[in-house]
């Protein structure tokens, strides 16, 4: 670890009182506890409230570089409208998925290019692309929607 | 958000740049990006190398007070030796659950109590619990072993 | 079990020699070992070439009741045909879901209403429907498709 | 299909009117529709109470020949008595599990070989075996435990 960021570390040590220090990858992460009570609105500016986690279980590592989209359902339920394009990063997330001021209850789809992903890898799939459709009914809650993958089965389920 | 906390957060974003927030249950987390050449084993004192975290699929949350055993097999594999009982947050975490001085090669255990998870609940289910039995071949990377848990069925995989 | 149906079961294993006999929830099943040289196209006329089956992991029980589509993919891949719709029976399957004769390599999908299964039981759901797409690349294998529900998680897979 | 096992299929079909035959990987399996006041304990005999299905996800095939043991807690819950190993067969299947004989309610164990599974084929894995611990609580029903696999993940749950 480079002096500049234990100096760093020590300072936010020292601010916090006992955060809880995570080592992940490349990113320092850090818990810190706060009353329930204080979560709000103020904080969307902050926090992206949609998140997304691709993990391949053929490897057991992320999934990096898989294309994903995500759309929202607009027109009163007649299109869909993308939001977004990106690829997932060496810990097989989008960071920034859905930007808070974008948020509103509705009805989204995340889809994963899922075949892209195998061919690259030169395996045979057995779904061309994964669409994960969800409904997010308060604008206020967090939604880790991860993808749990290998070539002939997935899962996908509400994180936290 | 209370005052304090707000000061709390505008220094810690003053002093480490522009880290992201992000929001969860009462917990703010804060994920830094530092370079991964600054990654080794003098970061080990503020890291655990193993982590869980159990879902509910029913509920859609983190599935909170839930018991776990880690056990970790010794005498040349002829004894199973538990290393710590604790119960999940209210984020379905067990923070600590190996602290990094215990880190060695081997075959762990954990050991979940599902059915007095289900049965506080007042919910039938088919496990009486759950254990997931893993090694570990490399002591420097992180292991993340997940549950994700129905009364009738249950998913683990290696996260990230 | 009535005289009539024992009848018929003895009939039917001095027929067979000794087949394995499976009571499952109202349905006698029976395999019978054939060689498998024997497995050609003219069986076709009796087998269904693509079935699924719906678990309810809540419950731990077949999800019946639960509404069904099949569609595939026309028209150089423009657009989705309806080719049945269908609804789960009392073991979560759907019997003659794609009759043999219709059967030809391309995209399928299979499009559930898990949201109208989970509010019949006065349950929230995480998905206002289901939807699986997948490639038939050789008509002469059998694809199985199951779904492992709960209100905030789903798993797919290829079945045999 | 040889003329002797097409003319048993002809007979059968005479004498069970119109059963749903399907073909898979070399059984012919014959689904036949019987009322559900017919079930009873009279028809144990011909059923095995206890089965399980082993999927690999990596290659969408049934995984053949994994080892598996299955274990019922004896002596008031003080030991593991083995009651019958196996290996699966081409369908991922192991036929007779638990003869219907030795049924009892209780707490029974099938553990999975899972590395020899995934070293046969030059795979490294996380799991030196999969274990799943489940209650027998009404020795009429049927429970089907089938594993969903790959080398960093598994799925488990009561099927039908």
């Amino acid at each position: 670890m480079s002096s500049r960021a234990a100096l760093r570390l020590r300072t936010l040590q020292g601010h916090l009182g006992s955060p809880e220090l995570v080592w992940t990858q490349g990113w320092l992460q850090t818990l810190i506890p706060v009353p329930l009570m204080a979560q709000g609105r103020s904080m969307e500016s902050v926090s992206s409230p949609l998140t997304t986690h691709v993990l391949d279980t053929v490897s057991g590592l992320p999934a990096q570089g898989l294309c994903l989209r995500l759309s929202r359902l607009e027109d009163h339920g007649q299109q869909w409208t993308e939001l977004r394009k990106s690829y997932t990063n060496p810990d097989g997330r989008c960071p920034g998925l859905l930007p808070p001021g974008q948020v509103k209850t509705g009805t989204y789809k995340l889809s994963f290019d899922t075949e892209g992903y195998w061919k690259e890898r030169g395996q045979e799939s057995f779904y061309p692309y994964v669409e994960v459709v969800f409904t997010i009914t308060n604008e206020t809650h967090k939604f880790h929607v991860p993808l749990l993958l290998s070539p002939w089965s997935y899962t996908t389920y509400r994180g936290s």
